[in-house]
């Protein structure tokens, strides 16, 4: 086990009702916000009614930048920067998914910089003083609630890149599961898929003894297995949303990578399907996942991967540890496609294969020299031809 | 699941030679420090020379409380808030195990109140400001290092008291695995019996949807079994130190209990072996808890304790959930008793069953209402029996 920082710092405030807690601890952090969302699934929910009593009851005013899209835009970026420095709002106030949670996270972190935030979204400038964030969750999906990390899309160049910054972790974030209860069955399956990938990817390293990180991780991706249909299925089941829910922040806020590496192969590989055709995470992911796991497939990663097969996918060992393997992986995509998620880039409506080898090339360039298995842009390629 | 506050403030530096971040981290706090800890294995191991260099370093003088008990007593804790309040001290440090921990933090608590530091254990007095407490960690067993809560006793009144205050959790603890290496195999077997204990306590709760939190807990139960026979016979194995360092963490840090019940029953029958006979805390719960398991097994448990058996223990789901049930109460002795842990009152040298009746009513009153299985101070008194 690797030596390592615990420094997860987010106050959470979780279940039923604890909106009511966002404007008394906004109310720490200053008197002017920004309030960020996307559409109007906020309103019709009562979340932005709900969020705005509370801080207007503790004296807290807000400017407000909505329209923020899935695979969230350098552009709402900038022009959260700027009414931020017009209002002179002390805090940013994320409602909705992981995409308002990033915009609103790179916003807090780049009002103070003078360079443009693509700039600093690309580690050209770096950042200085980051505003506090908090957020309210209505979506189980990407962690970014209690994590330092967001990921911003550039259309104009078909780049989606991850940035970070210690106090981009939301200073608090309220997770009441019944905001979750509206989320198409769709998208709780691509949520589902994203928080199963994400303790995937923390999962799949070179034993170093994080035994404790890995049973954790398997907890987690027990838990999607268990509750992903469900709440398809009964979107109002509150014990299926809470536990998506709490799974997907200890998805990715360090508790499973504590002490060992992490190199987000799958995520590097489909941030480019995102970038080039705006799939949907979630859906990219478990198109990847399987072809990129059969690729993997080989004498050194047998044994982490049969343990995957035997411990969260219930394959009865048979003393063949290929073939316990490889049935584990074929039970991940029945899974995916119980939850009706796409099996290949087709289904998401990419038309052909023009454009593989170039976004092999891209994700080639963000996958960790440090790969679980190393990949080369040819490798990569071969993955993304065996999704099509 | 039930409303909960996730709030786990404490900084964690985990690994080989983090000491190094004692002082700058002290620094923080002010420049007066108390030094906390027990006899002289945190010399003989280098632990007190290595943070007194850091501390110096950053220019941090201190006074120091040493000779803390096993079961620390409240006599320590009037001596350490005597020599604060002398000394000015604006920190308090824990070097050594949980008793070192919570003898600090009580200390930390008590400062600033008038009242005698045992009305305010025994919660007569409330507890006012507290100094923060940093802590540098030699046993893997109680969780002090990132918890809130610490267990003080009393000798003269046969008292041994749990008590808390969200500021006595530790702001920053150090955890370095190499320096459990010269904890002996029965201290490491009662601290890996401790830490089971802890992730069991909130375990076993009625089914509230609070899947994940089980998961983990079962999680933090596979590393104990994994890896205490392993510290035992190879002490300085640092994989085995590290997993049962970090199980130790998170067994009782808030992970594994947030929203659901957590009893503590095991816990406060244990502490009145501790508080008549001075029984190891670790030792007494081995004891305990197979007599308490099979005390309670009834149709309204037997469905988790059968989870327990199959998840934990290994035991093939026969489909009688009672013969399950049992089969793991069988091979948890069985692990306690392959640590050379006792499994009989007589084995901790109490003489006779004199004070069965005394402790059993004492524990009754501590046992929560909302008890797992509710229990009657004649149903401890039987437990205790059978546990002769």
């Amino acid at each position: 086990m690797d030596n390592f920082l615990w420094d997860i710092t987010t106050k959470v405030y979780f279940g039923r009702g604890q909106i009511k807690n966002l404007g008394p601890k906004a109310a720490g952090y200053g008197k002017k916000a920004l309030l960020v969302y996307g559409g109007g699934s906020v309103k019709r929910i009562g979340v932005y009614d709900a969020a705005c009593n509370s801080l207007r009851e503790h004296g807290i005013s807000f400017a407000e930048l909505s329209g923020v899209k899935p695979n969230p835009r350098i552009d709402s970026v900038r022009e959260g920067v700027r009414i931020c420095r017009e209002f002179g709002a002390e805090m940013v106030i994320a409602l909705g998914g992981g995409s308002c949670i990033d915009c609103a996270k790179v916003i807090a972190a780049c009002v103070s910089c003078e360079a443009d935030p693509w700039d600093l979204v690309c580690g050209r400038e770096k950042y200085k003083s980051v505003l506090p964030v908090l957020s309210v969750l209505t979506l189980a999906a990407t962690g970014s609630e209690m994590d330092p990390v967001a990921v911003i899309s550039n259309m104009d160049t078909n780049d989606k890149l991850g940035t970070h910054h210690p106090a981009m972790r939301p200073v608090v974030s309220i997770l009441d599961p019944e905001y979750t209860f509206s989320v198409p069955p769709y998208h709780t399956a691509c949520g589902t898929a994203d928080i199963f990938v994400h303790a995937l990817e923390n999962y799949l390293w070179h034993d170093n003894g994080a035994f404790l990180q890995d049973r954790f991780a398997e907890a987690v991706m027990l838990t999607c297995i268990k509750y992903g249909p469900i709440a398809m299925k009964n979107p109002e089941d509150y014990e299926a949303r809470a536990n998506l829910m709490w799974a997907g922040s200890h998805a990715i806020n360090g508790l499973l990578s504590l002490g060992k590496e992490h190199p987000w192969v799958a995520h590097s590989i489909e941030h480019q399907l995102s970038a080039y055709y705006d799939v949907t995470h979630g859906a990219g992911l478990a198109i990847i996942l399987p072809h990129w796991l059969n690729y993997i497939l080989n004498d050194q990663t047998v044994s982490k991967l049969q343990q995957l097969a035997v411990s969260v996918w219930g394959v009865a060992p048979s003393g063949d540890g290929f073939s316990d393997a490889k049935a584990g992986i074929i039970k991940m995509q029945e899974f995916f496609a119980s939850m009706d998620l796409p099996g290949t880039l087709r289904e998401v409506g990419i038309p052909d294969k023009s454009r593989i080898k170039e976004m092999a090339q891209k994700a080639f360039r963000y996958i960790s020299r440090r790969s679980y298995v190393p990949l080369s842009a040819d490798d990569v390629e071969k993955i993304l031809e065996a999704c099509w």
